[in-house]
């Protein structure tokens, strides 16, 4: 009897999430029992409204191409299901559809929020004795999931923003003039993707000079002192700071500012604007900065192969797990302790990891605060390595066609 | 008897520059009769301070590297000549430099302003009967020099725009939600950047659907109205705006908001950030901003091939007719009229282009004045194509190393 799969993709872009699609596809389609496999449209919401493709009929040809295509082929959702007692209704009618489409597992690839979905999709089949496997494949450019090394779309990310923060250094050395450059570089409360700038650092580039993480509380007078110090060693200075650094009362640097403009409103600036000006204010010294916003996310011209091979295979992990009739798990990296980098994949309890964080550890931060350690560069070396094939169509980036 | 020559870069950095430096010195390298070929640091103000390097002694890996690397391998200036009455002194601590190193031609790659610095040196040299070429090379990603069909950088800039366009497109397309994003490229008097992101569109992606450019006065009223219809059309839609945008008095859109931030300062907002507020204010959807800043002048790894072969070739003519003995005069692009994208090099009196600029013209403007004609797209079109080696080092873009 053939057995039928759906698919779905949640939570924020990154360039690794089509990667594990795919995996999870064509392991499927390898096993000679595979009926449907069903791609869910715009995350849980897709089942829920029967907004389905079948993705066991697609070639060779287009999943090579969706593997590297930024964002989510299937489309995404920021949707929360609601606690099981709060609305059955909603879980009856997800589980009616499984049954109706003869579902037997659902794999579900996402960050920790989307954990939260497979850990009560699961709870819900065992608490009512239902025949499914649910299955999590993990993804977020933040690296803020717990168990799992790492997570796929950090390793492509942390390269593009190293790559960036290397061109920029290029850009800021040109004039015989003391310059401050801060790039602000995404991450609310984990300060993995920031640290990755160091990366950018050779052995003629020391930019950045200074790094600053969420995990450290945030103080304006040290900071400036800092800049000081490093313009005494350097003309011009380029500053990686996390959108989400805070004071010492956990008040966020970015909703400093509050301005008021000429239809009347007021907005925030981030964190790097919101230095921006107080360097200017205070030191007196040219400077600028820079956000690099969604470019981090969704540049998969300058994906990591480590990364986008590491999410293929999670994804064909999390198909053979289903073979295995696991259920409620999501699929994991581990680093082997051996001086090459190489990782083995492994599962864990999604109790174990959705709804919680993994932070910066102190051993990665410098006792200054201002900076990353050799631990951090040596965890984070490995898994910008290697290249994706690109494709052009005269002459700008091309990926897979949009699906809807 | 050997000839020596001094090359300088000056202006804003752009991708494109330093094949245009490669190209005079592998031309010059050829001449039998090839002496010295000195790279002067920070422009002009190398030779003022007798910073010089000599690149004769350069190897063709190392010259290679250079001509892929981005903004200025000799460092730039912003240093303005000033009129020869007004500071004699300044010419002649120039020309006498130029004569103890027994220079035959000082090559000067830049934009406009440094155009003005050819024309002036040019004119001094003439003036005083100095046997001495001065010979200019274009660059500047805002392609607003007259005469030349187009400048070095500004190929490798629209190449870099239209694929950052493009990969936001992914990102603003996953959810199911009326979206708006702007997104901010340079370009403080011409729209020839921000035009550029039209080459993001293809058969499935509409993205950006509106564009704004300096050349047209923007009325707020107008924009929100195009906004409004648009999305009776898109659910997520893209706006490329350009960082000049004015009102119809002239007042910039982006110099229209003051902030007062926690330290008493006020700052200036982009473009993209106040349309970001009116479209949050007015239309009540999810809207955000993007400022792609100076990566669209630094990002080399995603150059244009057909841009940086002629910057290289720019820089060879400007070699060949300084031993045709000509002076004050810049090189130029003239595109030929024929079905498949073809140029010659050739040269302009560099009175024609200093101090002037070059504006998109109307017939590349749609009527409504937010979009581009059919006439832009096949203008920009060939200027993309190609793509140039990339190199990475420990899985991070690499180039040259830094001179200074």
């Amino acid at each position: 009897m053939s057995k039928n799969y759906i698919i779905a993709q949640s939570g924020g872009p990154t360039v690794a999430i089509n990667a594990s699609l795919v995996g999870i596809v064509e392991k499927l389609k390898e096993a000679p029992n595979t009926g449907k496999i069903y791609g869910s449209l715009h995350g849980i919401q897709g089942v829920l409204k029967k907004e389905l493709v079948d993705l066991s009929t697609y070639d060779n040809t287009l999943l090579t191409k969706i593997k590297y295509s930024p964002a989510m082929y299937l489309g995404s959702c920021r949707f929360r299901l609601p606690g099981n007692r709060d609305n059955e209704d909603t879980y009856k009618n997800i589980f009616s559809v499984f049954e109706e489409l003869d579902i037997d597992t659902f794999f579900y690839i996402g960050g920790n929020d989307s954990m939260d979905t497979v850990l009560k999709l699961n709870a819900y089949a065992q608490n009512n004795h239902i025949d499914i496997r649910i299955i999590g494949v993990p993804k977020t450019i933040d690296n803020d999931l717990l168990v799992t090394d790492h997570t796929p779309g950090f390793g492509s990310a942390a390269k593009y923003v190293a790559s960036t923060f290397r061109e920029i250094a290029y850009d800021t050395h040109i004039y015989d003039l003391q310059s401050v450059t801060i790039v602000e570089v995404m991450g609310r409360d984990s300060g993995w993707l920031t640290a990755a700038a160091a990366l950018a650092r050779n052995s003629y580039n020391a930019a950045p000079q200074l790094i600053y993480l969420p995990e450290v509380p945030f103080s304006t007078s040290d900071f400036l002192e800092d800049v000081k110090r490093a313009m005494d060693s350097y003309q011009n200075i380029v500053i990686a700071v996390s959108e989400g650094i805070r004071d010492k009362d956990g008040h966020y640097i970015a909703a400093g500012v509050s301005e008021s403009d000429q239809f009347g409103h007021s907005q925030l600036s981030g964190a790097g604007k919101v230095l921006e000006y107080l360097v200017k204010e205070r030191l007196h010294v040219k400077v600028r900065s820079v956000e690099i916003n969604i470019l981090q996310r969704a540049a998969a011209h300058l994906s990591s192969l480590t990364d986008i091979n590491e999410a293929y295979e999670l994804g064909g992990a999390a198909a053979g797990y289903s073979f295995e009739k696991l259920s409620g798990i999501m699929t994991v990296l581990k680093r082997k302790d051996t001086k090459s980098y190489e990782t083995e994949i492994s599962y864990v309890d999604v109790s174990q990891v959705a709804n919680k964080a993994k932070y910066v550890p102190s051993s990665m931060i410098n006792d200054m605060g201002n900076d990353i350690t050799n631990d951090m560069l040596e965890y984070l070396s490995p898994l910008v390595i290697g290249q994706v094939p690109v494709e052009y169509a005269d002459g700008i980036v091309d990926y897979a066609p949009f699906l809807y």
